[in-house]
């Protein structure tokens, strides 16, 4: 893994080394918790920031034959657990944690070394005597350490945000390089205010947003005058960005009657049929969707998860622990009518479509144009390879497709959508892979490289490492 | 974009300038206008040939950022649009586009220089003296000049094909060299016959088709009888093709009291039921592969379309205008069931099947071999890459799952499926790619190439080009 | 077609030659008759054991324009046979079939002569002369030959292994190195005792499971207990795994009445309705996977075939001669469901997964991660390339994506799923596809190969050739 890692021709490399390396990071979407920004969080251990919360690993841990209580167990140690990772890492051969792991390593604790189990020890006091005592390696540490510009979490409706205020005052006022970090924005995921499986969590969630948004909720009317609330709130705490996890699209026709009378329905503890269901989350989809226009917000969908897989586990861990794999929906029909009945209105804002099964690949890609309106350049994207798909292999195929079915020069690149502190690393995978691209092209006589379209290229490996981003979402 | 672009081995590059580059085209399926054959027409410029009807570029555009009016505006001139395409192109790098346009330049136009924005006026020049001037840059000298033999447009059952007759006759009474033109057949396209969505374009339709056979149709048996006789005569006129254009697949079961009870429905102007849509499509896509048997023709099935997604730019423009993309239906059954239901009764003709979704390629690539039956080398064929697979990645994909999946050797190879007379170095551009992959397995110890074998690579490669499609069609 | 066959680097030449080529073959999945090993068949020419049973080749030569009579028909003899084929494998370049072909006629029959018209008649006659006259070249002689340790066959709950029995037994008595021949286990593969869409044939099947297990079946728990007893007898005759062959996985809630209720039905004659058909599969999937559970069997499951789909073909030769294709179904909801149902009751067993469609890749290799314990490593697997996919593009797909979304190093590697007394070198094949992905990785630097991880590769290459399934299956 030397400076030329991914890198595979001279064209490449100083693509790659001029104009992609030193492009600051704007992570427009992730899953940081703010409250560790805000605090600047110091890690106890390696093993915290590794294996407390990353279900990659998990996975890898359990596939290879390691108990859960090496694993989640609260009665292993940090330095059990961190043996039991270390011992999976050499199996993990091909799979994309070989290389996240050594370069997190590298690029933070400059640590060249393999992990293995001979290794492991010493990698582990190194880590964590820095993690421990070196000013520099808190959370906001290790955002300035790899040039992150901002960061865009991803909180509800209800949050009340105090963490990102908090560090926005705190910022604000600093003035010495010390304290020079990046900027943190919330962003707005609603999925709860569609999740009207059931009724009893519903209605609960209603009363919090109520209660968040100091209105009294007794009809559907008053459920949105409270979100938009809520978002007018989000917006002016620097949100520009929604995002929505969904398993598929939804676009059933419906009324506001038959709405009213679904969301009176669910808030009184009735079950609801699957028409009812898919008619309130197209009703939803929809007025979230207004909303961000109206904002001139940017949305985001993340589809295509199935989620919870494993009940035992889900009752052993909850959510999020490792027991999510890729769908299969059909969803073309749905996604399409959903953007044509915002475009039809006026009301379709800048959209990013992420699915999760590369099956889904060119239909995503081929989707995008079909609502490119000439407005904004790239107004319709597809985003970056998601979850499974944040690998080499997932970026590239993403990359190629976006190539040939639309204009790779418009994309607005890479983010982590990670919890870890650690994970800008993939920033760098990304930008590698992305010249690594381009040079192969350039030297198979797939692209021009002299005069114009020289010129043209660097700015294109500039554009997509950060000024696209930055020119799109107007952070 | 030298003599070897695309050929990365010396087997590749003997191959295509030995085998491939000098066999002549036989475009078997194309949207060309026959008016502009048989009237010999003259470009006023490369934006009118380039830019006229091009939705590829239009969507390239729409994503880049360019304003409407410079796309499809009537108040903009040729100047205009053309600035806004050469400001575009830089933005293509990686897309298809990029290399159809410097392709079309340099062997149209002899023009070696790229197109961007300081090149835009000197090649916009260029090609409009050239095509205002040179007797040679007509519709026909286009054609002529790309060493096209045959090509085969797509038309409606109810066309005259008065422009095939006169051009047939004009050119079989020409002695010169001067006029030595392609032949141009007509293929039939009946997809108005099974559009029974909207009951009221389908009486029209139906009026339309009764005029045109002179049979007063008056029952669903009328209906077929007035098909079967417009099918005569395209037959008479030459045509030895069909095409269909298909979101899936229809074999339910029906029986032809159903059919005609639900043509008379139609026909008086009331809506249908989806069972009664699919049964009735069910119905006519049987007849017409039985008209296609009896005739000797090839059929052919363009399948997976998602169309007009943007209602608003339908209003504006109407169809075929870039708002189209890539669908999913699951049509594995329904396709095997028509396919079986015709060779149960010894009624399957020669059939290309042609998806849009390249997640259906492996599915399409073995259901041929269901029903080869040894009467016709490759008498089942997966059509070339069509629409967005209609470039480099998407005809690899293609051939490389034919070869896997069934006999390369016996495809019937490429077509061009435009609109355009400057869409012909597209078979150049699949030669390549062809020539290409069989010199890499060549150097990769894939494939022999000494002896009997390496007569029958190099018979391969002309085969593909140009004498399957002959022996196939027999046009 | 040298020693380095499709070893591109040092890397891979090395791994395979010194870590792979060597190692036992462990067979764990095949279709062989049992007769043919009991009896030590000797074949009566290369035509009995290429084109007797191999509907791959019976597809190619059909697509190839070869009439029936030439392929499947008793009027044809040997030598005519072996012509057309012959003449059709030049056909055949880019198909896996011409590698097999040539691997086959080399490893097993020491020719590097090329197959085409000019040489079958010497291939042809070398081949039988070996076959009829070498006391190597029976059966049992060409599994020595390629070094197989054990194959598990595929066999009915009501067959009464009578062959296994006679073969264990003659090879547990052989002492002297001639007679020393690989392990041949049985498997079970009970699909006919979910197929009750034909009551009819059911019935007959209930009937001859009745005889077999001295069960008087009159009710479903009979049905079950007779199973159970086969289940049992399996096992002492060393059975390990079962197979199953699905379109789609099923599981649908159900009661144990309801199921009482739709056998007496099926037994009785009556058509089954959709949802009673699917409620009866959910519930035998079900019991079957919880007798393996209990007998720490693995279980397998094939799913996404479209079978018999040339209704004239199927009457003339039945079924598996070459009419069945590569299926859609969207079964990742109904699969979950299955494992979860397992897992939460304690009752999940060693499982592999095929799947024959590609498209599912993904999502099958993201499903294993759902249910891996700890307990086993790499306790849910995803079998090797299946069926059309079982070729390099196949193979590495696979492996690609098993990678990235799992544990390569756990994979248990190669089976043949054969019919054919020389489809060995498919191992061969699948491990020189092996270390070729590993050989590129490491000269790509993407995979270290110094201390501790060199001997982890090479170990991980000893691994998936043959210790992992040797551990896994523990036969």
């Amino acid at each position: 893994m030397d400076t030329n890692f991914l890198l595979q021709t001279a064209t490449a490399q100083e693509l790659y080394h001029r104009h992609a390396a030193g492009q600051p990071i704007i992570d427009y979407h992730c899953h940081l918790e703010p409250a560790l920004v805000a605090e600047d969080h110091r890690f106890r251990s390696i093993t915290e920031l590794w294996l407390g919360g990353d279900h990659y690993k998990w996975r890898a841990m359990r596939t290879n034959g390691v108990p859960e209580t090496l694993i989640t167990g609260s009665e292993s140690s940090d330095w059990e657990k961190f043996q039991a990772w270390a011992a999976t890492l050499p199996y993990c051969f091909r799979n994309p944690l070989y290389h996240w792991t050594h370069l997190e390593l590298k690029t933070a604790f400059g640590i060249d070394k393999l992990l293995n189990p001979e290794t492991a020890r010493e990698i582990y006091d190194a880590c964590n005597d820095r993690l421990q005592n070196d000013p520099d390696f808190t959370a906001r540490g290790l955002m300035r350490r790899y040039g992150v510009e901002v960061v865009c979490t991803t909180d509800d409706p209800v949050d009340d945000l105090h963490h990102h205020r908090a560090y926005a005052e705190e910022i604000v006022n600093c003035k010495s390089s010390n304290c020079k970090s990046p900027k943190m924005l919330p962003a707005w995921r609603p999925d709860k205010a569609m999740a009207v499986e059931s009724p009893e969590a519903f209605r609960k969630y209603v009363e919090r947003l109520g209660a968040a948004a100091d209105v009294d909720i007794r009809t559907f009317a008053d459920f949105v005058d409270a979100l938009q609330r809520r978002h007018d709130f989000f917006h002016a705490e620097g949100s520009r960005l929604s995002d929505h996890g969904l398993e598929e699209f939804y676009a059933e026709p419906y009324t506001d009657t038959e709405i009213d009378v679904i969301f009176n329905k669910v808030y009184d503890g009735e079950e609801l049929t699957l028409t009812e269901i898919r008619k309130f989350k197209s009703a939803m989809l929809y007025i979230f969707a207004v909303q961000d226009y109206e904002a001139g917000w940017t949305q985001q969908f993340h589809y295509g998860a199935m989620r919870n897989n494993n009940s035992r586990m889900m009752r052993q861990l909850g959510p999020d622990t490792g027991f999510d794999s890729i769908g299969q929906w059909q969803t073309a029909r749905s996604m399409s009518r959903f953007l044509d009945l915002l475009d039809n209105e006026g009301h379709l804002t800048k959209t990013i479509l992420y699915n999760l099964n590369p099956a889904d690949n060119e239909m995503v890609a081929t989707m995008l144009g079909n609502f490119q309106d000439g407005s904004v350049a790239g107004k319709i994207q597809w985003g970056s390879g998601w979850w499974f798909l944040d690998q080499k292999d997932g970026m590239e195929r993403q990359m190629n497709s976006l190539s040939l079915l639309g204009l790779l020069s418009r994309f607005v690149g890479m983010l982590t959508d990670s919890r870890s502190f650690l994970s800008y690393p993939r920033h760098e995978y990304f930008r590698r892979t992305l010249c690594n691209l381009l040079g192969n092209d350039v030297e198979n006589g797939l692209l021009p490289f002299t005069g114009y379209e020289e010129k043209r290229l660097r700015q294109m490996v500039e554009d997509i490492s950060y000024n696209n981003a930055k020119q799109y979402f107007g952070l």
